[in-house]
């Protein structure tokens, strides 16, 4: 008990510590945001330049830091697919870079008049596009999000507190010190990018209680980590990236089209979070698509859980499991898709309302009142009628990089680019109007 | 402590049975919200005008509901204001019905399309608008709140769970109940309007608890509310309210126009959100300004705070009591203010700066750079340039009725209308397009 009660005081200690810290660290964040915010997008995308130079030029420093985290990696047995996550080369420097100069390219969203009237009184109103001010991200062993979230905050006139978690902790030190230097040469504060690692997990609790010091927090990472930033945060927070993807195909569909879709959807990339994970198949369709449907699934190497009567429905020699209730809720994240057969549309959109995550559902089909059933009745970020999951993406929206794909209505839906780091103001202009 | 254990298991209970009611009840809210989400602007504005007409035709019995929440809080002491609040009578029950009139006639949120694009794909995009879906509000004391926010929601597309406070639970008992069997009359589904009054403390927590069943929860009240539902919420939340509004009366302000300004913006109204709490002056004006400022204001009623200065330029008889640090942060919400005399715009910009609460921020000047200066620097929801504080609301902007001011940065900033209370959905339609 009174080990228990000491180590209880002891993370009281450490919060306490980080929460001054946090404050302190906020509070230079405003400062350097509001510098920011009188900076015209010449020097801002300027600065994004300087920062991809300065990026490629630290190549060294940054692969020595690198090698220490992978070494740690390998030791500490983290899988293969992490390990790839957190390694970085040449080539991927020059590319996360060249994203940094993609964001320059954009157009600037700060200024933008959103809406604008004369009242009858006379008074000029005029909602602008401003900055958020202070952004905490919170994300897992991607040295690549780092420069990514300070290129989209500095362009949307924010500043960032970065927790990028002590598995990238070199990494994110040696970039982290390339672009501060690198502000700080073009003349904008070095404390609109900073790193509260030092501070460990008491320092992304204390981040995530900064109500008043800090905008936003975003969570990008697992569900485990979006769960605890959602229950913890008194924060503002932008729930990202948990996708249970359904793709369903209809009675009407082409079926070369939907087999495309699906093997696309499922096997481009498994382990992002607009990949399908389970197919719902039209009764009607079932048997002309789904034996050819499962073996190409198959002979790709993805693992097949099914219903009844997708298991009837299998070639000889083609493996489906028994699906599960867990099947259906499951986002497996790798080679493994849950198959159903649904009677007809509305079981469809029942199964999807039923274990959907909001993230991205898509529906083949050739019958416009389906399409236009589906895409009316479906409640997700996206909703796609005759393409692959894979393109719910800032990228392919046109939007530029993005900072994650919110599965919250609050604010921002489906994938957040620059737009979505901002909020507005009220501008009101008058000569002496009075309410009466 | 056995009867404290007995207590907290008690309070245990009561929260699991309120945690499965609201469940239940944001089921069937937001089934009710998937039938409104498929009807026409014509047939939601026809529902708003079936309820305007049912509150006035069931007037007797809110009127009798009201008097004998009335009656309860004369009994336990409530304060003439709250009172005032909380009375109905013939004419503001059809004040109430009018403002369902108007929401009416206000353009549909729903629908639009935020942005499209073709992608070079040949994919098209299109983010729509969107009901939110079911949305809580938690309140107190205010029957009008409740066919507002109803009101709203309707509009929006949306199915409400309220939350009234016990003080006012016999008008909103019979408001609510006429509501429900006018939906209900009029074709749409009566859940689409709840009260969880009746689950109490216990139901309030349970409604902040149901991340994934509720998609937003609105406090709207006093400070004290407002803190304890960011505190404790799971569900997205939108703050509104606390307004410690400042007005800066500049150099080269034209003093009758000021004195208008500050007199509108303390005097109008008192008790509201919007009104001016602090009155900061330009050292270079105080002498010509403050005199009969201060003069006007204290015949009008309102108790003086101030600093040094302004009690130095105050008339003989005119009593200015010492301002304290707490003076300045307070949002008295009554006949008081604070007044400081500053040396500069730099000065006034540090003190709203370190006191604003985000709500609305006043100057008044006749130079172009002191305004651009002001709008540019101060971070808040409104900034005003020679008007009344008053005129942050959202029938003032032309938004119609409002749920409630935004002080937060994240979805809505400012008076909530009808187009805060929705999201967007992204809808993509290709034919056959796949990620390569």
């Amino acid at each position: 008990m009174q080990g228990e009660r000491a180590e209880t005081a002891g993370q009281g200690d450490a919060d306490e510590a980080a929460t001054h810290a946090i404050v302190e660290l906020a509070g230079r964040a405003r400062a350097s945001s509001r510098v920011l915010a009188r900076a015209t997008r010449a020097q801002k995308d300027g600065a994004l330049v300087a920062l991809a130079d300065a990026l490629v030029a630290a190549s060294p420093e940054i692969l020595a830091g690198n090698a220490l985290d992978l070494e740690r990696g390998r030791a500490s047995g983290m899988s293969g697919g992490l390990l790839d996550r957190l390694a970085l080369d040449d080539a991927r420097i020059r590319a996360i870079a060249d994203s940094l100069r993609e964001v320059a390219a954009l157009p600037d969203p700060i200024g933008a008049v959103v809406r604008g009237s004369t009242l009858a009184n006379g008074l000029r109103l005029r909602q602008l596009r401003v900055p958020m001010g202070v952004i905490g991200v919170i994300y897992e062993a991607r040295p690549n999000v780092t420069v990514d979230v300070a290129g989209l905050a500095l362009k949307s006139g924010n500043a960032v507190l970065l927790r990028g978690g002590s598995a990238a902790e070199s990494s994110n030190e040696a970039i982290i010190g390339t672009m501060r230097a690198a502000l700080e040469a073009y003349g904008l504060p070095a404390d609109l990018v900073q790193s509260i690692d030092e501070y460990g997990r008491a320092g992304a609790r204390a981040l995530m209680r900064a109500r008043g010091h800090v905008d936003l927090v975003v969570p990008r990472g697992g569900a485990g980590l979006i769960q605890t930033v959602v229950r913890e945060s008194r924060v503002p927070v932008i729930e990202t990236g948990v996708g249970n993807c359904h793709v369903f195909v209809d009675s009407s569909a082409e079926l070369d089209m939907a087999l495309d879709i699906i093997i696309n959807s499922k096997t481009h990339r498994v382990g992002v979070c607009n990949a399908a994970e389970t197919l719902l198949v039209h009764a009607d369709a079932a048997d002309a698509f789904l034996p050819a449907a499962l073996a190409e699934l198959s002979q790709r190497g993805v693992r097949l859980h099914g219903d009844e009567r997708t298991r009837s429905a299998a070639a000889a020699g083609i493996e489906v499991l028994e699906a599960t209730h867990e099947d259906w809720a499951t986002e497996y994240l790798d080679y493994e898709i849950a198959v159903r057969v649904v009677d007809d549309l509305d079981q469809a959109l029942e199964h999807i309302r039923e274990f959907s995550t909001g993230h991205t559902e898509a529906i083949v089909t050739s019958s416009l009142q389906a399409a236009e059933r589906f895409t009316a009745e479906v409640d997700a970020a996206a909703v796609i009628v005759n393409a692959s999951t894979r393109f719910t993406d800032g990228g392919q929206f046109g939007l530029g990089a993005e900072l994650g794909i919110s599965t919250q209505k609050l604010h921002a839906r489906g994938p957040m680019g620059l737009e979505e780091l901002t909020t507005t103001k009220w501008v009101v202009t008058g000569d002496g109007q009075i309410r009466s």
